[in-house]
C-alpha cells in the first residue's frame, strides 16, 4: 500500500500500447513517480495461451516491484484477461487490471443495459469483459477486431484503409440483438488513438468508454481512499507537476531505442529514460 | 549432411508463416522427413532486435538437431536476414535461408536488372535482399508492407480492404526510379497466401518471385548433389509419398491446439502431430 507521500506506480503492458494507460495516469495523477514496463521483447501477448501470458507478466511484475513499485497497474487487456488472479497471488500490492474499470464505467454510462467491447482476439476469447458485464446485469457483445493494432501501429489513424475496417467490424458489432446497444468499450489499449475515427463510425447515440481513462480514475480514487487512512498523500501546490519530467522511467525487453521511439506516439509526449531489461524465463 | 536415404530436414519459422516453404519443399521433395518448429510463444520477430532474433533461432535449431534434423531450412525471413551467420556458426549441418534463394530466382527473372522486393519491417531494415541483389548487379527498391502479415491471418486473402492495401503499398513499391522494375519478390512466408491478389494489383509486366518456393528448389538441388557423393538418396518408387503423412513432426512453443488451427490453413494440408515444447532462454 503506497505510503509514501509521491506514491510509486508500476504500470505494466506487452508492449507501448499500456502508454495510453501512463498517459491517462499522468493526466489525472501527475505527482505520483511511475515506472512503466514494456515486455517489448515477447509482444503480442494477444497471440499466447493463459500460461505463458502468465508466466511473462508475473515475471515482469515482480520486477517493478523489484524497482519500488507499491501498487501496480495491469495496463494491458489480454494479461488482464487472462492472468490477473495468478498477478494479484503473487505481488504483494495492490494490482489494479483495466477490465473491472472499463465495465464500471460501462454500466454507469449505459441506459439500456446493452454494451459492445471490441478488443483482440485473446481478450474477446478470455470473455473477461463479458464476465465482468453479466455480473453487473449488462447484455454484452464483444467483437474481435485484430486488423486495429497493426492499422494503429503503421500510424494509419485517418486512412480510409482503417475506416473502412472499422465499418466492417463494427456494422457486424452492432448488430441483431446488439443493434440498440449504446455504449462502446475500448478493450485494448492501442485503440485510444483511432477514438475520433471510432466516433465518426460507431452509430451517433453511442457512448465511448476508454478503459484507459476508466482505469486512471479508479487508481485516483484508491490512492484518494488510501491518504485518508495514511498521512497526507500530496499538497495542492504539488499537483500541477510538470508532465513528461523526471517522474517517468521506462523498461523495456526489447531494443530500448524502438521503444523510445514507437512510445512518443503513444504517450504523446518524449519517451526518454529506457533501460533495457534481459528478463530470463 | 544427410546420409539416410529419406534424409530429415529441419524446418524454422518464428510462427506459421514457414509453413508455405514446407508445402513447397513437400512438393518438391515429398520423401524427406520433415520436422517444423514454430517459435509461437515469442512471435513475431519482425519487431525484435538482431540479437533478440539470433538468441531465439539458435536455440530452435539446436532443439530441431536434437532431434535429427541433418538439413537446416530457416523459413522465416526476418531470422535469415538478421541471425543466418549465428545460426550457421551453432548448427554443424548445412543451413539453408530464404533470402539467397530468393535473390538468386529474381536475378535469373529479371531482364531490366530492377526488382522490388516486399517483406516485413525488419526484413527490409536488415537490407539482406539489397545486399544479396545488389552482389548480382541488381537494382533493387525494398518495401515494407506490415499490414499484410495480420490480413492475411485475418483471413482476408480476397479481400477489397486487403487489396487496396496492396495498391497503396504497390503503388509506392513501383515508383520513380523503380518504375520499370520487372521483378516483384515476396520476401515474408505469409505472402503466398496472396499472391493471386498480389498477381491482380502488381503490374502486367511484373513476374512474381515466391522465396518459398525458390528456396524448397535450392534445398532439392543441395539433396541432389549430395546423392551424387553420397549413397542413393530414394528411388523413383519412393518419389510419390503421401503428402501429409507420417513424414510431418510439428513443434510449437505456444499452444499446440493454436497451431493445428492456423497452421492448416498456410499448410493446405492437415496439421496433426503437433508437441508442445517450453524452451527456455
Amino acid at each position: 500500500m503506497p505510503k509514501s507521500r509521491r506514491p510509486t506506480i508500476g504500470v505494466f503492458d506487452s508492449g507501448v500500447g499500456g502508454l495510453t494507460v501512463l498517459r491517462a495516469l499522468l493526466d489525472r495523477i501527475p505527482d505520483a513517480h511511475y515506472l512503466y514496463f514494456g515486455d517489448t521483447a515477447r509482444l503480442p501477448y494477444g497471440s499466447k495461451s493463459a500460461a505463458t501470458v502468465a508466466h511473462y507478466a508475473v515475471g515482469a511484475v515482480r520486477y517493478l516491484q523489484d524497482h519500488g513499485a507499491e501498487l501496480l497497474v495491469i495496463a494491458c487487456n489480454t494479461a488482464t484477461a487472462l492472468a490477473l488472479d495468478e498477478i494479484r497471488a503473487a505481488a504483494g500490492v495492490e494490482v489494479i487490471g483495466v477490465v473491472e474499470p472499463g465495465a464500471h464505467a460501462a454500466t454507469a454510462a449505459s441506459r439500456n443495459r446493452k454494451v459492445v467491447v471490441i478488443g483482440t482476439e485473446a481478450t474477446v476469447s478470455s470473455h473477461a469483459y463479458r464476465r465482468a458485464l453479466e455480473a453487473r446485469s449488462v447484455m454484452v457483445r464483444e467483437m474481435a477486431c485484430p486488423l486495429f493494432v497493426p492499422l494503429v501501429e503503421e500510424g494509419w489513424l485517418e486512412h480510409p484503409v482503417t475506416e473502412q475496417v472499422a465499418r466492417i467490424y463494427l456494422s457486424e458489432a452492432f448488430s441483431e440483438d446488439a443493434g440498440d446497444a449504446d455504449v462502446l468499450v475500448l478493450g485494448c489499449t492501442h485503440y485510444p488513438l483511432i477514438k475520433p475515427l471510432l466516433r465518426r463510425v460507431a452509430p451517433g447515440h453511442v457512448k465511448i468508454v476508454d478503459s484507459a481513462e476508466s482505469t486512471a480514475e479508479d487508481v485516483a480514487c484508491y490512492l484518494g481512499e488510501q491518504a485518508k487512512t495514511g498521512p497526507p498523500r500530496s499538497s495542492p501546490e504539488t499537483q500541477n507537476v510538470e508532465l513528461g519530467a523526471s517522474n517517468l522511467k521506462f523498461f523495456a525487453t526489447d531494443s530500448a531505442e524502438k521503444f523510445r521511439k514507437m512510445g512518443t506516439r503513444f504517450l504523446g509526449l518524449p519517451v526518454e529514460d529506457v533501460v533495457h531489461v534481459d528478463l530470463k524465463e
